[in-house]
């Protein structure tokens, strides 16, 4: 049996995107618009999710999604036909997350924004980079499926971190996978034990009803 | 029905990595020893996949594995483990793909590296930049997980051009998601007409043999 060595390999990253991101906060706040950024793996069903998600507030709240991608309007077109609600594509050329300027390059891609009650950003499909750029958002939501496994959270620590509330997705699959429910749960609490923690399928809406109504209450709590 | 916009929204990137990309394989191919850089998103299952790869490999070739992860050394202890081959671990200290640097670094750090015939580097789970970083490895191969979904190579292009090969992983799981395989390899084609791809599933081991059969020819090839 060999000794595992562990070797630090580094390069020295980014400037600070922090201040601009509180910056548009504010803005956000004087205007009472709640934007929300929802980060996942590549194919863990963030549209699927969403869709859900729009059509149990859209005749609450005026909704507007911006969909980050590298390549194609596969998403934006989606969420258009499937919920009506406005939603425009950003590419990124390439760029592998959103930071506060290329999010507020899509918000005022809108015109005036504050006809809006909601703003839902889907970032780049990434468990990695874009939870390493404040992008502005009042609240972060990350999805995590249940094909992924449970030990994604000890993998990618930050992702989890910074995610104010995580969904457990595809539940509708577990009984073909190696997945530990609980598991998954102390993992995402060892890495943040504030995040609220939601188990859904997509698919077939179970679940969403709940997290639908934690987001009204996270919107109507932040346009007092 | 709203129209659908685009916003190209642009950020500056990296300095040029490729010269020493190339200086590290031209090394590598002095010594006769084949690189083999492994990328997927996180959860498509690369580490099992390599555990089966290897095990079929390692009575015929010496091989040494670096696995680059974020944080944890969760896959490196799984490789050695279950295959018994000599692995190191890479933290990358949050970066979110390694470049050529950062991989000789980690090929140095085995000592007088001549000794394998086989370098495998696992990279960091990420869909999007490890594609964008020339690591020195002669061959590139991708992993893409039935779950993620057939549609995975029209939103990351990059990825499947940059790949020589891609496994289709986990295969048995396939009846309970909305998977086409022959969309998928049309869309894989579309990217890369070029890249060999092969059907697996690393659980039961299915397809690995025809895997570990190409990769033995490359490794030849190279060695010449």
């Amino acid at each position: 049996m060999n000794e595992v060595r562990i070797i630090e390999v580094k390069q020295s990253v980014f400037a600070s995107n922090e201040r601009r991101a509180d910056e548009l906060r504010k803005e956000l706040k004087e205007k009472k618009v709640f934007l929300l950024n929802v980060m996942s793996s590549p194919g863990s069903g963030k549209t699927t999710t969403l869709t859900g998600i729009i059509n149990r507030l859209k005749d609450e709240f005026r909704i507007g999604v911006m969909e980050a991608d590298i390549d194609s309007d596969v998403d934006a077109r989606t969420i258009s036909k499937n919920t009506g609600v406005e939603a425009v594509q950003l590419h990124t050329g390439g760029m592998c997350h959103l930071d506060s300027d290329m999010t507020r390059q899509g918000i005022e891609s809108f015109g005036d924004y504050s006809r809006f009650d909601l703003i839902i950003l889907e970032n780049v499909g990434n468990l990695v980079c874009p939870a390493e750029f404040d992008t502005g958002a009042v609240k972060n939501m990350c999805i995590l499926s249940v094909p992924e496994g449970d030990d994604k959270p000890l993998k990618y620590p930050l992702m989890f971190e910074v995610s104010n509330f995580v969904l457990i997705n595809k539940i509708d699959v577990a009984p073909y996978f190696d997945f530990d429910m609980n598991r998954c749960k102390e993992n995402i609490a060892y890495r943040n034990p504030m995040a609220d923690i939601f188990e859904v399928c997509a698919k077939d809406g179970r679940g969403l009803d709940e997290v639908a109504a934690y987001i009204r209450e996270q919107i109507k709590e932040w346009s007092r």
